[in-house]
């Protein structure tokens, strides 16, 4: 598992198929493969989350609310450095006919259930608020 | 240097020193600290750039257009693992009574000169453009 070639599959894969649960309204898919220390970054946050009881909390929320048809991940990236794994990729996601377009940065780390997000950085790309600003 | 405390201290004095710079117009203090393999996010993108050339591009557009008083690292958090570490924080910059905050992730790896960093995602902390939607 210290290929970068088989991690950079392994991670996408997890954060593909997370992404199709969330997709359905379901963010559990994601709080299964985080780490108890994730911190996390949305737009729509006063402060970055610390740690999986808070992310859950945050996550209930939203529950059954997101819905997407499908989504894409725009030329994802891995970097690999010892235990930690750096994701980080373009993304959108197709409602009928509205694209919401986002930045997204993932970091992982090997533990001995496998690799698990320690960090989630997810925010617009070129939000409309600003674009031509 | 394999401390977490003293890492932490030594990421933070980092990022400071290259934010002083960075509000008095100097993009360089963040230049000097990349890898080349630097990918990086902000919201007035349309994609993530790659790569220490295409971001010295950008930051050439900006150069002596940033400027702000004084800024603040809101509760820095600091995980490390093997040779990468991951530096989290909330961010504001004052210019006379104006307020901007920010959330940003960076991702440092230990290279022969030192921590360098290879990862940076800047994005805005509640955007007035979606406050409240």
């Amino acid at each position: 598992m210290t290929d970068e070639k088989e991690i950079t599959g392994t991670l996408i894969a997890m954060e593909s198929a997370a992404l199709d649960r969330w997709g359905k309204g379901d963010p559990s898919g994601f709080l299964e493969i985080c780490a108890p220390e994730i911190v996390y970054f949305d737009p729509y946050l006063e402060k970055r989350i610390d740690g999986i009881e808070a992310l859950t909390e945050l996550y209930k929320g939203i529950w059954g609310k997101v819905n997407f048809d499908r989504f894409e991940l725009i030329d994802p990236c891995v970097q690999t450095g010892g235990e930690l794994a750096v994701l980080t990729f373009n993304y959108a996601s197709y409602t009928s006919d509205k694209r919401s377009a986002w930045n997204c940065t993932e970091v992982y780390r090997l533990t001995r259930d496998g690799w698990r997000i320690i960090q989630t950085h997810w925010s617009y790309t070129r939000h409309p608020g600003i674009v031509g600003s």
